[in-house]
């Protein structure tokens, strides 16, 4: 399921609008990258709250795909963002986690930190449906 | 603090890229616009969650602005999102609207329904917190 | 549905230790009244967090069970609370309400007031998932 | 601020219905351990939802509060639960954790395990405030 999360990434047009690349992929597990333009920023030029929680929402949707059965999709349910400080880097990382994959329902965890993944600016806990290949 | 909410939102480089616009303004209640392209979607061709949540967090914190003391600017500490059915029309509308404002921390609800604003995509709750002029 | 509900209720040994009771119940829409007492208070003597979630909780439970098939158990997935105020009352109304009842999920949203139902102390938003009876 | 902590813990009438008790204590960490009894299940016997989440709670605000200036006290801001399976063990194992403690705002996440602390039952982020001496 790693190249179909792949794929599926590829179609996101809005992956694309904020030049989110997938930088590492394994099962359970993903990372994406995003550089700084002005059009990512919130009023203070930093990284806006919306960016940060969509690579968060892209990286947990695809590392739960790549624990689904073979031809599966993946909805987002719902997820949660807490924003501990703000983004001020100009590079930004996501890590999407697996913590519990189950027939229909998988829960993970994100955070984006700076560059060097020292420094953490926002977590999230969400939840991801698997639409079957059968539906 | 309307033209404040108003001035601080035209500053969002991200509101820019996502072309979301206020159609309505009032104390304690913002409603935003965005009009769907490619730029803006998910694999399936629907709006990004990430989008959905964008354009919720922008109204919470400029309504939530709109309450706060003259001077004050507004950071979000955190939101959750609800996604109840995929986002499949063109048009979307972001609601966001003050439940409770106190002297730091100010409550928000929000909605993205399609443009009729019958058709409900998303609930948000979220928490802003207020920057004061003197901080 | 209604009966399955109530009678469910009625297993739940946490509810009686909290000395909750449902008051009204209709398709989707729930309420339960709890009374304060000693054992359910925070440092301050107010109603403990824990209590407001946990009635939100059920409430959102039974509240969504009402509108799922014959035969169904519910489960809670996630819930996210956020807290306005602290609940000085000495009786309190959490009301659970059914915002999208599907096949597999139902999304809810509750709240906490006082008797007046008019002072709002709490809210939630809150996914629950139908266990169906051939399971 | 850890003997406040403790001492704070023990004026909460809710802990001791709960049968909660403090097991590890430092900055920023803190355990709680629950025994089950018949008192606290929901519909299948099992550890209710509210209780796993009033332990988190308690656990997030204590150990936010050992990270705060002398004199404060703490109350929960917001809190999210995600639920990953039925809490089947009788003795559950409550941990909260500060992940970022600022001046008014402190973040913290727990989760719930049994007493092996092996199996994942549920995990929480929360957003906890400082009252400060003077106020």
């Amino acid at each position: 399921m790693i190249e179909a999360a792949k794929e599926s990434f590829s179609k996101q047009g809005f992956m694309k609008t904020l030049g989110a690349e997938i930088i590492h992929i394994e099962k359970g597990l993903l990372k994406i990258r995003c550089k700084k333009n002005e059009g990512l920023t919130q009023q203070h030029g930093f990284f806006h709250a919306g960016v940060l929680t969509s690579i968060m929402d892209s990286a947990c949707g695809y590392a739960a795909l790549t624990t689904m059965e073979k031809g599966s999709d993946v909805l987002s349910v719902e997820f949660k963002t807490n924003l501990l400080r703000p983004a001020k880097s100009d590079v930004i990382i996501a890590t999407g986690r697996v913590v519990k994959s189950g027939r229909t329902l998988v829960f993970c965890e994100a955070t984006v930190t700076d560059e060097t993944e020292e420094i953490l600016y926002t977590t999230m806990q969400g939840t991801m449906i698997s639409l079957k290949p059968t539906n």
